[in-house]
């Protein structure tokens, strides 16, 4: 089976040769006499052109084929003398599928993606979702590449727990009680539930991860998470895919070299193996992409403790919505002027604890953690890690401080007791990867089938 | 950082120098004025051995360190005068993460897996477990890997879904309703549920992976999948990883050659990649794994519709538990006779249509779908496949006859109508092919943290 693609990668293999390709009519201009067919099979972002003429014994019906149908071509491929390289010219056209005059894609126009959204199974066949959908299989890929060249192993978190990552988040209830029976009988009884006990959809794994980094040196999750916050934001999704590394004997530092190097190298990759599409976006999603990306590659990123970025935006001579403080949470606007101040990604670490998640290494100083947000130009934070508490007794207390239910717990704390270490990892959302390598900056937008408050069709 | 892995991929590389490397004890032998540590940090399935002696500053510490406690260690690799070819001669021994006596992996004797699952987040720590682990992902890699370089798009299906694909499937409901207040208010309301409608986790990604092969005429899922089925057997989990290739111009045999050209490949890279892993498991676990699986490789499989396997089983002198007839199912038993018949893989294809899904391809002979099952020596059934109707008028016929709610599926009928063609497609779920891979036969066991009725730790 011919694609596309092939030809494309190496069209004088083809030329003067009979080959048949199938694939979808994407225009069509006829003539009286001749027609061309902007011809694409999926496997490539360009088209490729067909000619026929009315040689063609089916010429009236093929004269008559409608966008959007699927068809098989017999043809020879030849120079073409336009400005492309080459050509169909075809010598057989057979209909697979016919499509419809309501078909929604109808070339005049751009549709906007507000109404792609309301058709998103059929928004993959526009040039736009292609790419970005196929941007989304090349950058999955490159994040596993990147993690088995270098040994790590690959761990599927559980999807359903009975545990509570992040303490007091928004989880989705997982259950097969019979919900009018719950009404009707006027109780809840879990030992009736499959697992005997409440459960819920993960909103992290990287708990779970830990324990395979105590047993690997160095693992990585890349699965669904989920978060039942009722937020309506461009950059919010209920269903999201995360990418979850842990490492043994890996410091807060040494976390920073990873991220930095694994995002260079997955930005790298992308770049390189999905050039048509970033061009595509570079020209029509956001003028200056491919700069900023290569800019990315290039630079060493910045390290400043969250109290030294505190000092700075203070000193800054702008007017805040929000006023930056020691000790507090920095907001989209500090994000972007720290990012310009550097001219370039930034890591800010060593947080405030309150602000941050319990099981985060507690500093000497008492007040902070050894936590990295990294931040770059044009999008804000992109991945957040930390050094995981080893200590066991400052790790108990933490959890008390924090009134955290210890009881399913005592596995998570045990690996502190069982041969702990230093260990760090750190959390990637693919979908706001996506967001800064493609343009498209709406988080319906780069996942198939989105779900948010009110929306779970397909 | 160097690994351990490292040093085994070329140890004359390290001979007679200094080296460090971190990880955990496995087991320790001391003598008076000298000891062994064998050595593991997770890279790789063996240990490294450690020798040291009395001129160590801080001996009688290290003398006293205790399985499974975290160790740094610097010094020469040297030429070793035991079975194995190097060993580490220590310098310096540092503790990074005490043990305790307590620590459930001790080296006497070994520990059975029913045991182990008690205490999940430890077993990857043992051999058996470790190289269990190791192979889940480098066969993960390996799938993703194929299908890449052959150009198929990646597609995360939606785990949370308003769509049932099989029909009746059990299913795991999702929700943020308030159970409690739910069974107080004696009614439940979905327009207060977080998708205002019902929504469950899903069986399989293959209908929205439909719409994708639509576009990209080559896609693949690899993600989790849910089933709610009371089923207490070696073989069911609830939660488990699939993976549904989606192919457009593709018939049936062609399907076939996916199947097996993708289960050859992915074998054959586990072969290839996890040699000491594979060992092991044909060395404890299952003699003939490895001769199992390269004459898989070597061999063509055979190709038998359905009613000839029935015809077979029929003329077989064997007494079956149950019998075999046309138009119905096979059972466990028919399917080792038919693979043990053709010594070697089978696929059965062609099945009665009634006991076949409903997307199934409509034989012109209205008896049976054109789908085929993989079975294989020793495992039974490993994938299965089928082409799709594209036929819409006997696809929504077969669905009224099923009386199946197509208002929700009008997307899924609408790829008929708009282009549509000649596809088909597999799934295979992941667990089992780690179990035909490592032979190690319980799903509980080829899951890091599995969930069953009853069961969800972690």
């Amino acid at each position: 089976m011919l694609d596309v693609k092939d030809i494309y990668k190496d069209y004088e293999k083809y030329l003067d040769k009979d080959i048949t390709v199938q694939g979808w009519i994407r225009s069509h201009r006829k003539q009286k006499e001749f027609g061309f067919i902007d011809f694409n099979d999926g496997t490539y972002l360009k088209n490729l052109q067909v000619v026929y003429d009315n040689t063609l014994s089916n010429f009236d019906e093929v004269s008559k084929m409608r966008l959007g149908s699927a068809i098989s071509i017999t043809g020879k491929l030849i120079k073409s003398e336009g400005t492309q390289d080459f050509e169909l010219k075809a010598s057989n056209v057979k209909l697979e599928g016919d499509s419809k005059d309501d078909y929604p894609l109808q070339s005049k126009g751009r549709p906007t993606r507000e109404f792609l959204r309301e058709i998103a199974y059929l928004r993959p066949r526009t040039n736009l979702f292609n790419a970005v959908f196929r941007v989304r299989s090349i950058a999955a890929y490159a994040i596993h590449k990147y993690f088995q060249d270098r040994g790590y192993v690959y761990f599927h978190a559980p999807i359903i727990t009975s545990s509570d990552c992040e303490g007091a988040g928004e989880m989705f209830q997982v259950t097969t009680l019979d919900l009018d029976r719950v009404a009707k009988s006027g109780k809840v009884d879990y030992s009736k539930d499959f697992f005997n006990k409440r459960a819920s959809l993960t909103v992290s794994g990287q708990l779970q991860a830990e324990t395979f980094a105590m047993a690997y040196k160095k693992t990585y999750t890349f699965g669904p998470t989920f978060r039942a916050e009722n937020s309506n934001t461009k950059y919010h999704a209920s269903e999201f895919w995360m990418i979850e590394p842990e490492i043994a004997f890996c410091d807060l530092e040494m976390d920073m070299d990873i991220m930095e190097d694994m995002l260079k190298y997955v930005v790298k990759y992308v770049l390189d193996n999905a050039k048509e599409e970033m061009e595509l976006f570079d020209k029509f999603v956001e003028k200056g992409l491919i700069e900023k990306l290569t800019k990315l590659i290039n630079s060493k990123f910045t390290r400043i403790d969250h109290e030294d970025v505190i000092t700075i935006l203070k000193k800054a001579d702008v007017k805040w919505e929000f006023e930056p403080e020691y000790g507090e949470d920095i907001a989209k606007e500090h994000e972007k002027y720290i990012t310009e101040y550097f001219k370039g990604p930034v890591f800010i670490k060593n947080w405030p604890k309150d602000i941050k998640a319990f099981y985060m290494k507690q500093n000497d100083d008492g007040k902070t953690v050894a936590a990295a947000d990294l931040e770059v130009p044009g999008a804000g934070e992109l991945m957040g890690g930390s050094q995981r508490e080893d200590d066991y007794d400052k790790l108990v207390k933490r959890m008390d401080e924090l009134k955290m239910d210890k009881s399913s717990m005592d596995w998570y704390l045990n690996l502190r007791k069982y041969g702990g270490c230093t260990h760090s990892g750190f959390g990637m959302g693919f979908e706001r990867l996506l967001i800064y390598l493609t343009g498209v900056d709406n988080i319906r937008d780069v996942i198939p089938y989105y779900r948010t408050p009110g929306n779970c069709d397909y």
